[in-house]
This record gives structure tokens, sequence and C-alpha cells, in this order.
């Protein structure tokens, strides 16, 4: 057995018996070292931004873009935001124990469907090293432990965030293990984590699209999907002009980076020359590069699409623009080239909005609203993992409670079966 | 590429694509062709019960068990269960399209969870024939295609009642691709579906150990889990006499061939010489043979016990036994060899069931009645493909709205995110 290999299988061990003991962890408790943590991260500021700066210049040796180097950078304000987060999590309802039904049977018995916590996770993340303290509060709430693989470039940022976590932990009187961290770079931990069947009963990758084809590739132990976000935002011949000119900009504007932001854009054939000239104007005067097909290319600052524009996650300013006859041909563009995570229509007519809404099959469809509401915090679930894009257990924003499973109770008086 | 592959590749593609059409098809035609399926196995008893004749030469010839050959034997009361389940499924209510939360978020946003179909569901099942058509039936209520791979035993029967089944279909002008029998007896098909990832959205294995274990080894495909029926009974001290003689019976004796049938008995030690006796009393009476551990060898009729009988499904008339300090001994005893399925505890103490329930996480616990309720009907689901015993999406009985997912439709009104 290799190094990692032992390296792995011991902290799956520790995962598993930390769980046990979390299955039943008083909810005052998970608060408790949830606000404790908190309160050490904040203490630890000093430490953790000198931690920040190791990850910095190796990061800069590495030759990072300016994005990732933004990505990855803690000054007082984002550690502040993390404090934040954690006593946000701290703060929500517990949802292990909570009853998702109950009812009784003709012969007397009494049937509980109680959640539970699902038992062992694994975060797979990059490199934003906030996600140390999110993934590790939000399992811990769900009565989870949790096995936490950083990124390379975050190693020492995320090593601090995470000794503040355990921190917080023993203070409570938890055990430590329920939030680990790899404490290694070495790439073969991630390939260990995906095959320990029966010890990390769920994944949960975050990241952009080469790691979750690693991820998808080579888990031998369940996944939530996590596909990228190529979101569609179409504008319906009955849109109003006015909402629809602010919903696309928005949808395209407030923030590229995320999953959430609208990567293609579709116009039905019959408002092209009216209000689609305008959403287009909109868009370029913010500086966005419009790559549109045949039938957009005669609009100002439209440039030529070309086929790979669509079905594209740019996470940058451009988007991809194209015209349809009718919903039902935005409906297959969607289906063609999306990835099921969050598509919008703009449109007053209302069967038109329930055929977008009944024939597509995205984790999040909106109707006349921006796709970068595709967020747990915006929905009010509290912080999130990410936004699965697979239909199994969790889909669309991934919250505490999307980190349960359940059983049933069951009472009888001495009650047989015939 | 091999004939089975080519074989299965097209099944999928055609799976798909009913899947995308039933998504959104009526209630009321699911409903006609569920009924109209029931109709055409009553109008086709005669064929099946013909087809059956062969499977049965085929099974007789292969030299199959007296169980065995009962699983597979159809008659016209056996055909009569098969028409009643499918009415019943029929008669169920439509998961999809059911809201499953609503709510509003204070920028004006409504949000509702709602239930969607999985997609393409497969199953593979072994020699009982009836299960095309119970299997069949959920998933079509659910809106899924299903691909069906029966056992090579009732290839005939299940391919008559499968003809049924598209007759349904055709009649209520539903695809009928939605519900495919894989042709062929070809163990290949199997290995095949494990592994078409991106058409088949989660497989169903039903059968027994050899085929579980061969679905969690290969599939790349999700699959629900559906381990072995490793039910324990523990008689707690504070136990009534006359419910737990009339609970240990039942859930022992009344079908031994079940999941839900118990397979160990765990005596909390104050009881042994007294009520423990009367239990053992009781099974020995009725032809159970008990395998039991040292403290119980001194009873009348108690045979000793081996190592392997613990853990150990025997689906027979024989029970493993064995002496507990007290209930924490039996949830160890329980987590050590159970399969996380369904165990019941006797008492009469609230504090001792109340940390059964909240310490053990198998997918169904019981207090004072009977482990044979571990059962779809039995909790009024209807009908069900099987009891999972994993912990993600679908846990305990898997009945037509375990067979759903669901997605999120927000509705603004120009919304956008500050």
């Amino acid at each position: 057995m290799s190094e990692i290999e032992e390296t792995m299988r011991a902290m799956g061990l520790r995962a598993k018996a930390a769980a046990a003991e979390l299955a039943y962890a008083p909810s005052e408790a998970k608060r408790a070292a949830l606000d404790a943590a908190a309160a050490a991260v904040w203490d630890a500021r000093g430490q953790i931004i000198e931690a920040n700066a190791r990850d910095l210049a190796f990061g800069r040796d590495k030759g990072l873009s300016a994005a990732m180097m933004d990505r990855l950078l803690l000054d007082e304000g984002r550690i502040a935001s993390i404090v934040e987060g954690l006593r946000a999590v701290a703060a929500q309802p517990d949802p292990v124990g909570q009853d998702i039904a109950a009812w009784d049977r003709p012969n007397g018995l009494h049937i509980r469907r109680v959640r539970t916590p699902l038992g062992v996770v694994g975060v797979i993340y990059e490199s934003r090293p906030n996600v140390t303290a999110d993934a590790g509060a939000l399992c811990l709430k769900a009565g989870n432990a949790v096995i936490l693989r950083g990124g390379s470039e975050s190693f020492h940022s995320s090593a601090a965030i995470h000794a503040c976590l355990r921190d917080g932990l023993r203070a409570a009187g938890l055990p430590e293990d329920a939030i680990q961290l790899v404490p290694t770079r070495d790439r073969a931990a991630v390939t260990e984590m995906l095959r320990m069947v029966g010890v990390i009963d769920v994944i949960v990758p975050r990241g952009g699209k080469g790691l979750v084809g690693l991820v998808q590739a080579e888990a031998r132990v369940p996944v939530f999907a996590h596909l990228e976000g190529i979101c569609h935002v179409y504008v319906d011949v009955a849109a109003d002009p006015q909402k629809a000119r602010a919903v696309v900009l928005n949808a395209k504007t407030r923030r590229t980076g995320i999953c959430g932001a609208a990567e293609c854009l579709l116009l039905h054939r019959d408002i092209v020359d009216g209000l689609g000239a305008q959403i287009i104007a909109d868009l370029v005067a913010a500086g966005v590069e419009v790559r549109g097909g045949p039938g957009l290319q005669h609009l100002p600052g439209v440039v030529p699409a070309d086929a790979e524009d669509f079905g594209r996650e740019f996470l940058d300013r451009i988007i991809a623009a194209e015209v349809v006859a009718d919903v039902d041909a935005a409906i297959a563009h969607i289906r063609r080239y999306g990835s099921q995570h969050t598509e919008a229509i703009l449109t007053e007519d209302d069967a038109t909005a329930d055929r977008f809404f009944t024939r597509l099959d995205s984790a999040i469809l909106i109707r006349n609203a921006s796709t970068q509401f595709a967020d747990g915090g915006e929905f009010g679930m509290g912080a999130e993992i990410g936004i699965a894009t697979g239909k199994l257990h969790a889909r669309g924003p991934v919250g505490a409670e999307q980190l349960t499973s359940f059983k049933y109770l069951v009472t009888g008086n001495g009650t047989v079966r015939p």
C-alpha cells in the first residue's frame, strides 16, 4: 500500500468514527462549534493572511492568471465574509431529526420519515480557500463528517482555516475528525478519495471542467454531478421590453465568472430588429462581445459566432446569440446545447412560460428574472456548496438539507402483519 | 461494436426519446395505458401461461430448486395478482408535477420545487416474471422510460407480459418504447446497461447477493443500492411479553423468503431465562431452527451458532440468536452485522426506544411491530420495486415517488439581482 493510500484510509476510518458520533450530536453543540470556529478564524486572521501570502507566492511562481490569483487572495474583508458565513450556517435550523413526513396506517402503525446525516462527505475543490470553511460548516450542520481536498494553490490558506474549524469542534466537545483536510498536494489523494467505496458516501466536486470530468470518469463513490452552467436566456415574442432589457443585462453582466451567468441569448425571430436590437445594443454598450448567428450579424456590434460558441461556458464578458422561430425552437436549442443548470424565459404569455417550464428539464427554470439568482443564498437556503446539475438526490443549490438522507421510524403496539 | 452493444445503444436512444415525451405526458394517458395493459394481461393469460410453460421446462432442464421453480410459476391466480397490481398503480396519484415545496422571497421571487421524472431507469431482476409488470408500471407512473432486463429463466413469461404493457401504451397513445425489455438472454446485455452513462439515469437491481454484487462492482451508472435484508429484532428488558412473543414469531415465520424477514434475535441478558426462553420455545414449536450463541445454548431446542450465522440472510426457517447486555450492546451488534435494511425493538421504555431510533441508521427502524412491515404496500405507497438500503436519493421502499427527481421553477417580474 502506498503512503497516500495509507494516509487516506486512516483519514477514512477517523471520518467514519466521527460520523457515527456526529449523527446524534445535539444541535446546540454543532451551533457552538461553528460559532467558535468563526471566532477562531477572526482571531487567527493574521496567520491566515500570512499563510495566504505563501500561497500567492507559489501561485505567482506557477504563473497563475490574474483571475486565478484573485480567487486565491484573502484579505481582512474576505476573512470577515468567511466569519459571517460560518455564523450564518451556525444560525440555520438543524436539518437532522426533522420530520419530512408522518402518517398513520389503518392497522395503527405510525410512520415518520426523518432526516438523517448522509455519513461521510468528500469535497474536492480548487483555488478558493473560503470553500474550506463553507463546505466544512455545511457538512457539520448536516451531521456529516467531511474530508476536504482543496486545490494545491490554496494549500496553506486552507490549512490555516481548517485549524480554526478544528478549534471550534474541540471547544464544543465534538470530534475534531469531523472536519479533516487532506494534508498533501499529491494528486493521488484525489484518485484515492474517488475509490473509497464504503467509507465516503458521496463526493461533491466543486471546480472547473477538468476537475469535474476527472471526478466523473474515475469515481467509484457516488458523485453529486456538477456540470458547467451553460445558462440560456430566451426572449419571447410576448416579452415585456423593459423587463427583458433589464434581465438580460443583469444575467450576463452582474458577475460574469459565476455558474449562473448567462452564456447564450435566444431571440424570437419577430423581435430581432426591435427589442432584440436594443438588448444587443445594451450588452455591447456594457462591454460585452456578442457572438451572433447569421440572423443577427446585421446588427451593430455583433461579431459572427462559430459553432463552438454554442454550448460554451465563457465565464467572461462574451455571449453567444441566436435567432429562434418560437419557444419550441428555443427549447430544442437548449436541450441540444444546455447543461441542465439554469435557463430563463422572458414572456408575459402564461401558456408559453408553462411550455418552457414543463418541457425543459434544467435544475432551475426562471420566468422574468435573472439567471444570476441561481444561488442557495438567493433561494433562501443559507450557504451552498454548489449547484448540482444531476437528477439524483441533490439538484440545484446544495445546502445543508441536500447533504442529508432520511430513515423511517415506525411505531406499533405489538402489531403483526397478517 | 458487438451486436449486443449495438442492440443496447439503439434501445437506449429509443428510451431517451420516449422519456422526453413521457416527461410531460398527461396523467390521464399514463393511467389509461396501465388500465389497458391490465386488461391486455388478463386477455392474454392463455398465452402467458403457455410462455411460462416453456420457461418452466427450461428451468427443469437447468435443475432449478423447488423454491426457484415456485418463483417462476405463473397460474391464473398469479396473473390475476399482476392485473390487480397494474390497476392499483394506475389508480395512484401521479407524482410528476406535484409541488414538493413553494415559497416567496423578499424580492418578490416565487419559488416552487416540483417533482419531475428521473429520465431513463434500468431495472435488472431475476426469476420472478411479475417484476416485469410491477417495475414497468411504476416507472411509467413516474414518467420514466424503462429498460427491463429480466432473468434468463423467466425469458418467455416476461416477454409475454411485456407485449401486454406495449399494447397498453399503444392504446393510450404513448410511445411504446417507454417500456422496453432486453430481447436476449446474453449476460453481456447487463454489462452494457451498467455502462450506459448519459443514457440510463439510474439502475435498480432486484435480486440476490450475486446480482447485486455484480451491479455494484461494475456499474458506471448510479445504482439504488439494494443489499440483503439482514433484519434484527432486539427484545429489551422492558419489553411487553405478549407483544414480544407475537412480534418475534411474526417477524421470523410469516414469510421466511422476503427481505423483511427477521434473521437475528437479540435478547437482553435479564430476560433470557424468562421471556427469552418462551420466545425461543415459540420459534422452535413453529419449526424454526434457533442457532444460539453460548448464552442461549442451555435452552431447549437451541443449536449452537457458528460465527457465520451472524450477518447472514437465511431466507429460511432458521434464526441466529444472541444475548446482549443492554440496548447499546444491541446497537453495536446491529452496526457490526446488519445491512441497514430493517431492525425492530421490543420495549415499553421510551428512552430506550429513542436511543435505538437515534443511534441506528437503518432504512427502517420499528418499535413494537414486526419487521415484515418493511414493504411499500404496508407503508401505504402502493407498489414498490424493492427496498433500497443506500442513503442517496431513494431509501426504504422504492415506489413511484422515489423514482422521481425535481426541478425549481422561479417566477419574477423583471427581477434582477443587485
